[in-house]
């Protein structure tokens, strides 16, 4: 019979819609092979102290698959290789107390951590698996943009709080004659913008990886008015940027050229259009709409897998790997692979095609 | 047999989830008596213009009980007791074009208009039924500010909606340790802010009827602190007010004074709270993601029955009135009555002790 | 200072969404007066039981109004006055434990209890109040079937859940031509159904208020075949009954004559619409789907309403009364009246008549 | 320049969420190419009849995308390889049309057409595709059973419906300490079943590729109760066989044996529960709730990719195949070689694996 082990995980950075599949599958799994599993709170700096850790039983994970949120917090304290401390003189210095926390995991006879957490979270993982701690990573990222797996959990939420937010305010730009600008999340990685704009039946989608110039955009609306639609919803990743930065730049400290833009892009964007067109536009921001609440039941199966396969994974011994989706199925790939590569969308991809087929402008 | 007759409606202002069900309504019940019905475009003007007017058939308004906006569109071109025209300078000029309405609705041989809209749209109502217009009201305004009815529709949805938001909002601002401050609509009455503040589970709700002080909020707010909760969810309707006005203040131009809040009261709330108790706050505004989209269940037999109703007032001759909620009745409310009073939240009424009961502070 | 009271809570009877938002409304109305609130699983009868109370604390009931079910459990173990119990001889007797239930509630020192149920739990909690405990009701019913009160919690959630069925049968209907009957609750109340059915754009109602005539809806579907409409939506109550009773008949076991259908009434309603017409009819029961799961927003307003005002009826000392919402108010209304009326479908109302007005048939 | 083109869709079989999207996509990227497209009602005999035959334009399809069901009807007039046709004596024969389908295919000078439907509507495609009709498919089944591609449109709101219904029965079964079977579509294959029963946290799934023994489900549920789960959720997939076929049979007329169960698979399990374990059970059969109403956002943006997709497809030529997705990607796969597979629950994959991860039984 194989060991009884005993396992812990944490998660780091944002919120997510299917954090607490992931810690019900993890707890689940464990429990019906007799391991023990701890939930650390306060991510990796949670291991530097006792009190941040407590035991997860079937009990506690119990229907939280469908709940938003975290019952484990995602306060972070901090990079344990950069930790921020304050010394004798109660200054504020950066320590690599990476040490201690190896020593308090083998102290506390853990065999293994789950990781759940982004790019940032995943390379730390990565870090202190090359220290010698058996470590399996599961993928987060409400944006995207993480490489190795065909998509994480929280995007497909995303998608569908902001389709329907953009289903919401088509019936009251029409009746307004309105342009309606909508900022949603992606910094780099305009899949949000892409895919809610297409479902949601947007006119114009910008997203980081296709610069928009305001004119073809303002071109759009226009031809849109002459064939008689006079309203517009124009969705904007809130990473997306103008070409040739000609619109509002600034010379930055390490004088580079930066664009600025004051109230966010879609704030930028609603008052070009206007200024340009005579139309009355307005702009609104989903924020953090987007990454609270109740999963899909999209993200809560895909979450309720990467959990049961991490599980399985340290089963097997395969550390220093993450769990990702490459569909149908749930795959474990190297930490060092998966973290090498950046997810952005290919402007030549069927999707933004797809876009184009339904006469959406790119502002390219 | 009675006679078989020729009815118009139009429907003024903005978009209310609703609007689609009360047309539905009041064509089928027309049809169903063998009238011929009329929806009439940009309202009252619309009467100005048939280009404006088409026929509304059981084809044209099967099934839209539950799609959002208006088949009729809500694009006011404006009161035609005070109509903005050019005159032969090319100057715009207000002028009275109420007989001409009177004329037309006459020349087109209506024998009734079903007038859908808030209380501006019922005002000129009014008026024209004092001119000898047979016509019928609709109250329809997504602040619940309406008198002579206890609800109108559009305002279950636009509570719903912000619910919603304000659920999704709890997991990622306990994740942070944030205060998140959201804005609903309501400028002159709180009644989206506290039923949905309430229903949301919200740590502070500021509406127009209880002016706040901001020492008050962020009492509250670290009270809850010391009692574990480090975040917070603060609702504030648009329209609500500091106390005695004196955070920030500016000669108005007809002397008076009066509150600037730069970047609306969510804004200005979040930074004060930030600037007071050093927590990290965000703001977020709703905006007309409340007012578009498809009606909640609650709102389209509410317009339904608005509609039908209006249908059987034509029929039973009783104009100027308008059709009301008395629960859970249907009833008619003669305009002039309607018209007088505004409804606000009652500052001791059971909802607001209802909030007071589940601690939540509303800053006074 | 008032006295700091310590109060009680059951619930009796089957789910109802809502049920949580009441109980966390008196948890918390409790604990902001200082008082002490303790749960009771397993209705009245968990009174003869310690194990089955519990405490109440503000965190046990965070954010549990949005969740459907309840804390408490509804598992009735009985009615008090008629208790089922062993005797010596292993038969089941039923005997009056009513003072057994007094004298424990004086014994664990309660000054009040908080009874939310049906119109049997209320019935025990007016019995038991003439015996001298301090009881204040809070009604509940999925059917809307209570008298004094214009609607109870969980209404609104069943009506929204069956809307959005008959919302999606619509589509498939339509595509194969076919006749769809949805059965919903309703056993002497077709609130339900006429609510649900007139919102989802039903052809055919039957409640239990207007005995249908099988020949009237056949007569409809075809006249809508007629008109090109070959589809129909078809949505009973599960109480709905036939004309004089003449379709499926047998006698009783008191000689009276009684409707027996087997398969339930909308299996019995598909049966002989194809029959009588050769049209695609199929059947399906909502069931259970109807009364769990988390309350729609005006259910968990309601819910939190109601509960506040329990602990305020329980203050001022207004016991053997239930609170109601007589709109836009919660009142108190004495059991004793609220008892004494059965709420049903007003066949004369404005609702029935709307759906007349719709072209909706009812089956007279 | 491109040749202006000329192309038809024709959509067969059952309704599926997502059938509009398609046709959207299809006409806004044949219109965005300046060629003319039409609808076929009545699957492939439409062609037979130009009555059946029309214009799709950008204002037809506008915003379809979010509506369930299909503006073109899904009534499918039979296979024209074998179409019932009344002979002169009045009897009906099957006669071979597909050779008038091809003259009038051409007659009416169109280029290609894009045929949407099951493996069964495929295969006529396919059939059509060798007698020279340039055809595109566009897979379609709620079961997600087809060959070729990951995912096929319908399936995640089929899922989404059956995990939404699941939860909703939670709250109930656990208020009453009952067994809910619910029933959910999957007559080949369990990944309804599957993936819903997961999400929603089921405590036995029972799928066709499985077949399961009563006495283990009744096992799980046992040991659950020791636990203290008095209640539970089985869900069943319609297809869902015992393990030998030892409960029920009968002697089929074939002289085989047959399983014969009445009232379909969750009646029979129920009844076989109670039974066996004394267990209050229920059963309800979701049905046709899976496949009606708006499709989730998901199943919207992989509609419209499918229909764009196979507007290039039939620019670049390559006929005699369907659009597919492999994630991330939209590929092309030879009818010929989709139509040879079918797609079942592997027992040994990762989401089966993760189901018994989480201690879910299946029967085996």
């Amino acid at each position: 019979m194989s060991k009884r082990m005993k396992i812990c995980i944490n998660t780091g950075g944002g919120d997510a819609p299917g954090l607490n599949a992931v810690i019900e599958a993890v707890t689940m799994a464990a429990h019906n092979r007799q391991w023990e599993v701890y939930g650390i709170r306060s991510g990796y700096a949670g291991l530097l102290n006792t009190d941040e850790i407590i035991p997860l039983t079937p009990e506690k994970v119990d229907g939280i698959a469908s709940i938003g949120g975290t019952i484990l917090g995602t306060t972070n304290k901090g990079n344990p290789f950069m930790m921020p401390v304050a010394n004798a003189a109660g200054e504020i210095e950066q320590r690599d107390l990476s040490d201690r926390v190896m020593e308090n995991f083998r102290r506390l006879r853990f065999d293994a951590l789950v990781a759940v957490g982004g790019d940032g979270s995943l390379e730390i993982a990565h870090r202190f698996a090359a220290k010698g701690m058996p470590v399996v990573g599961v993928p987060k990222t409400i944006d995207n943009d993480m490489g190795g797996t065909v998509i994480t959990f929280g995007f497909d939420t995303a998608v569908s709080i902001a389709t329907e937010a953009i289903d919401r305010l088509h019936s009251t730009a029409k009746s307004h004659d309105r342009v309606m600008v909508v900022e949603v999340m992606g910094r780099n990685a305009g899949f949000i913008a892409l895919n809610s704009g297409i479902s949601g039946n947007a006119d114009v989608i910008l997203i980081p990886e296709i610069p928009f110039d305001i004119d073809r955009v303002c071109d759009k609306l226009m031809d849109n008015e002459l064939h008689g639609r006079k309203y517009a919803i124009v969705v904007v990743a809130e990473g997306a940027v103008p070409k040739g930065g000609g619109v509002v730049v600034k010379e930055g400290a390490t004088g580079g050229r930066q664009h600025v833009v004051l109230g966010g892009i879609a704030e930028h964007v609603a008052g070009e259009i206007t200024r340009r067109t005579g139309k009355d536009s307005r702009s609104l921001v989903l924020g953090h709409l987007q990454r609270g609440g109740s999963p899909t039941t999209f993200d809560r199966l895909l979450s309720l897998r990467f959990g049961a396969a991490a599980v399985r994974a340290i089963e097997e011994g395969r550390f220093d790997h993450m769990v990702a989706l490459q569909s149908p199925d749930i795959v474990l790939v190297p930490l060092a692979e998966a973290l090498q590569i950046t997810k952005r969308v290919r402007p030549d991809g069927d999707t933004v095609q797809t876009g184009r087929d339904l006469g959406i402008c790119f502002g390219d």
